[in-house]
């Protein structure tokens, strides 16, 4: 749920929807999976063999056989449960200033019990010297909350993604100050398939304590996986989901979905790029980088770069409003006063005919 | 999630599985619903066509046009909104022993903060002497919780169901009290459609302050309606939803869900019958009848009268080990030293084969 | 807190009150103590040479050099504290029915996120096969909590002490269970000097985990020692105590208080008993077992042996009525048609004429 | 508790301690108060006379006699429950950065399960701006927080007083928006008492809905007294200050305390100035005002103006480290290379020696 979900939308009767990832279903992979499985008798609670399935592509994807993997419905669910599971109640998150937790959860971590203290970020990324500054402002326990666990999200809130050494860093400075990484990975796929970006499955394993592995925003119906890398983590994290209410009953929706994403299909010359989940990334991406191309060569400023399927592009209001009546996209924040930023976001679904509008109408 | 969840399977390798009504996926009809919608660009959190038409179909059925309606994946997480919702800190809830929110969602009630006070109850069923008697216990303010919330389950965890009368008696005794009435209805559907019952949707428009209305033990891949009867009591409920982590991004997938159950079929003679989520019902209510018969005429008592879906015998332990080995069922609880209460549950999937088999091997 | 506090009182002006051990203020030494200390210049929140005193003087009582103590204003607050900060999300407390905790503090522990469950006691105790049978009703991970902390108080709501042995029992049976035991001692004094007991303070650092010595119902105005006797538990407690909002600033008014009761005072021969918490005590004691002689000498039934400083007795409805007009004292429960169970608590200042009268009164 | 508990101390050994305003017991009047009380028989929980006498002696202060009055110990008790009893789970709380809430309560608030949403305040105090900015930020529902409370602690925690026509504003702001408005009185009795303050206690009643009224820093041994204005908020607000273990057995302690400073006394000319809160607000203020003078006579600058018992100067590195070995008090922040902030408090203890030396020593 790394999104501004609650800006409004711009337009009551949009042509084309560029205003989330989550506009559309899901690629008919996943409905011949649910269709293939329709009447199997299958065990509840997750403990099914398609979600068995999943798990083990996940361990495979990361290249780390004891990771722990739990499936919940949602993000809001996914940061919540692993807050409140994993920290003492004196014990705070980090996050930058435009964390999705901390703005756009309708205070979902705070209803655990927990404090989310907010640091200055760079182009929306998190810095060691963010955490150094969170973890000196905190120093005078018991009077203070003690910061325990860094969140962050990749990609960013704002489209851009992290590089391996920019997540390294993070890692060292976490296990130097015994903080927890985590990363919302809501849009993961993203993240891992930027063009501009060098991060790989195995880093999530190396560098992170928890992290995400996003559904929704790529093809799935709903679903996160919750990773977690250490196994002596994963004590009693299961009564956690089932606490918080995110124990399906039908567990199995989630799993084959992760299953059909994750399975690496031979197409040609094989490997990880064939898996269906990356695949809808590379397309979500390319349709941005597309748009994103355009933008410039029109001379509009980008007021981020973009890295992944979300373009932020600052506009004339008037154009703005203009666009508004044929395109549903976010007007992210003011810029100035005759000009604001606003947000595209592409999706495995986009089809070329929106980025050609758009491009037409700029 | 009015299930026994937790009982250990009494069979690794059944060949029929009647330990639940959620071991299988979905009708066809679902299916067709989530295919035909797959590339549709719709909005976000529920504020899509499919969701506004599963509303008016859910205000439809119990003709009250006025009712708030909001879509969560899971009765837990239902339970648990409902409750963070709608009580203040110090409220607490009754409920019958047997009640699912005391003893089988992890304590996912307390963990916002609401004290579960228990009552004996009547085959599962609470009585107005009960929530009375959790009054007096409760008198002393500002020492002890204040009951303000009395959650029962239709159908009960015992399969039996509440008649028209029993529930228009507690509704009575809750209004008089100031009680909010809440009726967690994830069989709903087979408490609606029971033989011995008269209750009818219309009634818990007229009897309940909010209720559920599941979908997943009756057919649904995820999802359970919570129904607000008095709009005055929706006022910020979404928040609740969101905070809680169960706003799902494409909340469509639960919308249009309902929709496909609840939409009204011409298949002959028209009317309340033909919604397909009364026909799974009624399945699932025959299968376990004709179980239950079959049970008596071979000579074995019931614990609980079979009201619903759920079957109820005691059965000798010996019988039950040799049944284990071919059929999944809950071993509910020990009855005397030869002979414990199993549970047989019967859903809209069950085969007759199934059945017979088990008829057979009895 | 361990206190019926919510029945409500039997009479408006009541000549004698016995409905408690906190009706009055506090013994002259400790406003002496006050007294001299009273321009002194301090640190806050627990950190001044009184407090530390006063935790010694704890640490040499049980023998115990490594215990970490903690004071706090009452005893509900040292109740959830100890509960909210030692305990994960999904983990329960276990408690026998009469248990302070479950019925008689407002929800307090459940407002931490954490559910009380139940046993039956034998005479207000917890016994090895309650807790066991808590944790067989609590074996169906993870749906439902985890007991992890057993919670009982001493003396207890009855008046009745642990034995030695007793107490040692459930020691055993928690750390052979991964338990923590955790004794409420609000009434701890009485409970050590109880006319029937062999506990020794000593006793409460071999067999607990954590424990309160309670100062408010044995002569203070106001603290709770929370006593740790593992410091490993101890590690971030005090964040605890101050997000519970439990740190007072001027802390010193509890630690000179402890200070003041648990001097050791050369009093001809020395030695224990001449501390003046264990001479309030004993006076409450001596009040209690006077007036519980005096009972059974008249021919009425005690309900609970009277082992501390309450006594239960049974009693005729109409003379219940009459000592109302001249007594305060709480009707505890329904015994039978004509007759009640009513609650007579001596403290440190009980005057004998209290007793007198009242014994007159019989 | 809006004091910068934090801090470390410089001094390890002072000789003056001018760090906060509880580091003294309390003026003799109170401990006559107590000894007088010692042995009387009271009923509990703050059901006495003296706590009736206490609360009168408040509505007749602020000339409501409708005020509903509850006796807390400490400050962060009296915020947590204000938050927790007042507020729906999804309501937020708005606080200028520098508040007593935000970072220096362990996370207290946020432990209730609220978030506190930081806007910029001017010298320390909040504005309607910063109220309107915080409600502009979180206008999305439901997928933000929804503010709901507003709280500013008056005097500040930089020693600042809000106006009268300050207060009306932010009144108004409140009421226009439907906020609740709740002013952290720990420090108010000086506020009141600023040489450069316009605001009465009748204006606590007119413009605030709940304010504290501050004992333990202005002469208590402990307490603080919530006051709500409409009795209407006031219901069930007793089973929050159980919930929260705040309801002191011995209520009678702090009722009593508050009686003797609230008493009125004949001095002379009689009236409001001579209750005895006012007499130590006004010393502690007078020997503040002392010092500030003369570090500007020195030619030092003040950070903040002094407007109530806290002094602010900036100084010089090598003076500050020279200070420190003879007078406890807090660098409060850096100001550049050579300089630093300091923060010196003057309580109604404070002796004039105090005063002296430090100006000598500058």
């Amino acid at each position: 749920m790394t999104e501004r979900d609650d800006a409004p939308e711009t337009s009551a009767t949009p042509h084309w929807r560029l205003q989330d990832d989550y506009s559309e279903g899901c690629p008919q992979d996943i409905l011949d999976a649910l269709a293939s499985s329709r009447l199997e008798s299958l065990p509840g609670y997750g403990t099914d063999h398609h979600c068995a399935e999943a798990r083990d592509a996940i361990r495979t994807l990361i290249g780390n056989p004891q990771a722990a993997v739990h499936f919940v419905a949602g993000g809001t669910l996914a940061n919540l449960i692993v807050v409140a599971t994993l920290l003492r109640p004196h014990e705070a998150v980090i996050s930058v200033e435009s964390g999705h937790v901390l703005g756009h959860e309708a205070g979902a971590i705070e209803a655990t019990g927990h404090k989310v203290v907010a640091v200055p970020g760079e182009q929306g990324k998190l810095t060691p010297a963010g955490v150094l500054a969170a973890l000196r402002a905190h120093a005078a326990a018991p009077h203070v909350v003690k910061p325990a666990l860094v969140y962050l999200s990749n990609a960013t809130e704002l489209g851009t993604v992290y590089r391996r050494d920019e997540l390294a860093a993070l890692s060292r400075c976490c296990r130097e100050h015994g903080l927890l990484l985590y990363v919302d990975g809501a849009r993961m796929a993203t993240a891992l398939r930027s063009p501009v970006g060098d991060l790989t499955p195995a880093d999530l394993a190396a560098f992170t304590d928890v992290f995400l592995l996003g559904g929704t925003k790529n093809g799935a119906l709903l679903g996160e996986a919750i990773v977690i890398n250490d196994p002596a983590r994963d004590v009693d994290f299961a009564y956690g989901v089932k606490q918080r209410g995110a124990m399906l009953a039908k567990g199995r929706v989630m799993g084959l979905q992760f299953a059909a994403l994750l399975a690496e299909r031979d197409i040609g010359d094989g490997g990880e790029h064939e898996r269906l989940y990356f695949r809808l990334a590379d397309r979500a991406n390319a349709q941005a980088a597309r748009l994103s191309r355009a933008i410039a060569d029109k001379g509009f400023a980008l007021w981020m770069p973009t890295e992944s399927n979300q373009v932020f592009p600052i506009l004339p209001r008037a154009l703005i409003a203009r666009l508004s009546t044929r395109f549903a996209f976010h007007v992210w924040q003011e810029y100035d006063e005759h000009h604001a930023v606003v947000r595209f976001v592409a999706s495995w679904a986009t089809p070329d005919a929106a980025i050609d509008a758009l491009i037409a109408a700029l």
